[in-house]
């Protein structure tokens, strides 16, 4: 990358996963040169409080408050307020911490205020000292609608309350069609300061598939002036957390890293693939997706794992964005029968 | 009182003094023979949370949950939430525990969803366990403005947030116009069953006085078939908790058990009065007014003290029940100049 040439970078983002990269990429950028999107389509109205559990899982993450033990939640969490409510017979399948309500209560009553969930979010993380800007990717209500045998099933009931056990055949993401992004997340894109964009390791299907499906996000993806890359969340025929490997197989796609990149390159997204040293065996068949590949460790489980990772995942591309000189995007290979 | 008369008592209560007589007399009358009606006009929207303080007090004391150390709140609380509240730049002057929270929570969303406060009241009792029946004063909002010299505050401001410094001249009931009394509670005074109406010992000013307030109670009061008998809240010059001596000296009337007996006296709501031990040389000015008068121990600090003090309530307004044979109550004397 050249000296003085743009150095921000944009992350879309699940939960987990794409939180400990996220925490990386905000530990090996300058301050203020990142910004997290993150997928809202599993939030959900609970108790009469909304809940955001892949913003909460970001903001946690990167305010170096989240508990590693669960993969959602708050560090040195209390249950209180759980047992009493189970007391008054009240809906506890959905787990609460006391600490963790704290964000719904403060979320919610600013929403009713009439605040967007953009400017809830920045309040929020600026409250807890977050260097790196965190959005939702819409201020509009979208909701994943998981399609199963047996009908249809709200994400929460599918993923909390179901434990992911009725096996998918597709998804739908309810108010998608009229739902805008957020103005600040395609700003962010059209930015000329913005030097590469990253999808985080999360379940495509759930966490990444929304924000792509939100008008003008394929466009602007497109259109961005820096490469598109994307890490895969699934490492040696699994996913690390989370149902996305199981969800391949229910929608009869190979559980690989090439079933991955192909479900992004068949939309013409991406400019580059990360897969892990596991995979190395399947890069060859992803360059021939037209994707440049590299691998590497993404197994993140210490903090020096995201920085390395963020650091790899930033270079390569760069080397990218250096190789082709910014000229248009090309066109995507034609889909394989 | 003859046999197979009517048992059943309406409990008139606030907040901590009045819960402990309310847990009294639920110990020393028959399964479901208590009515205890609370004061809502301290209840507020706070955090997007309806929080009803005298309710919340009687139904833990009722249920054997409540915490005796600060007069408030559950036992066994936790803080959580209001510490990470604290970090997120929340509002933190109103104590919310994490259990009590479930309380508040719960409320909120059957209110929400179009259950009256009386049947929310009502499912939260059933499922604490509680024999008794708890009802709100009212379902609609009615709200205690304290008048102090530096203009009107909101009584949680007045009572949490600002500690009472304030100097008050008087009150106001907001919505007491137009608020109706909780059918139950109407229904309740005008039962033959009921043998006798408490004023329990709490402020007369913000706890009691908003219930006399409502469209109907006080004639309601009057034509009851029972007894109406009060406890006084002073004891010795001093209230026992509370506020209620200090705005007594800022009104202007003597901080003494017999203020409190014409204050409800004036407007011919009693028939007999309860006063502590301490106060025995004011039973006969009591009297004087019109007012057959129990001298008694009214301090209770042990579970022992509430039984105590409420079978001796109880049989008292039974022995003002056969002494005049259920005739219409007389008129008050003249209010003295």
């Amino acid at each position: 990358m050249r000296k003085g040439s743009p150095s921000h970078c944009v992350a879309l983002s699940g939960g987990v996963g794409g939180a400990k990269l996220a925490l990386g990429l905000s530990r090996v950028l300058p301050g203020d040169s990142l910004t997290v999107v993150c997928n809202t389509a599993d939030d959900f109205d609970h108790l009469g409080l909304r809940v955001c559990p892949d913003l909460d899982t970001v903001m946690y993450t990167l305010a170096g408050i989240s508990n590693r033990v669960t993969g959602w939640g708050q560090a040195h969490e209390t249950w209180s307020f759980l047992e009493a409510l189970s007391h008054l017979g009240g809906e506890t399948w959905f787990r609460l911490g006391d600490r963790d309500l704290a964000t719904h209560v403060e979320r919610t009553q600013r929403l009713r205020a009439g605040e967007t969930l953009t400017e809830v979010t920045a309040a929020l993380c600026r409250a807890l000292g977050i260097a790196a800007r965190v959005l939702p990717m819409s201020d509009d209500p979208v909701r994943t609608v998981v399609l199963t045998e047996s009908g249809e099933l709200s994400f929460q009931h599918y993923f909390v309350r179901d434990a992911c056990a009725p096996p998918v055949s597709g998804f739908r993401f309810a108010g998608v069609d009229t739902a805008r992004p957020s103005p600040a997340f395609l700003a962010a894109l059209e930015d000329r300061a913005t030097a590469a964009t990253v999808v985080c390791p999360s379940n495509p299907f759930v966490s990444v598939d929304p924000v792509l499906a939100l008008d003008g996000v394929e466009a602007a993806l497109r259109r961005t002036r820096g490469p598109v890359v994307a890490v895969s969340p699934i490492v040696g025929g699994a996913a690390i957390k989370g149902p996305a490997a199981k969800m391949m197989a229910e929608l009869g796609m190979p559980v690989t890293a090439v079933g991955v990149a192909r479900h992004y390159r068949e939309r013409n997204l991406l400019d580059g693939f990360v897969v892990d040293d596991a995979d190395a065996g399947q890069a060859a068949e992803i360059e021939d997706l037209g994707l440049p590949t590299l691998v590497t460790g993404t197994v993140m489980e210490t903090l020096a794992d995201r920085e390395r990772l963020a650091g790899e995942t930033i270079d390569f591309a760069r080397g990218l964005d250096a190789r082709r000189g910014n000229v248009a995007k090309a066109a995507p290979p034609e889909r394989s029968a």
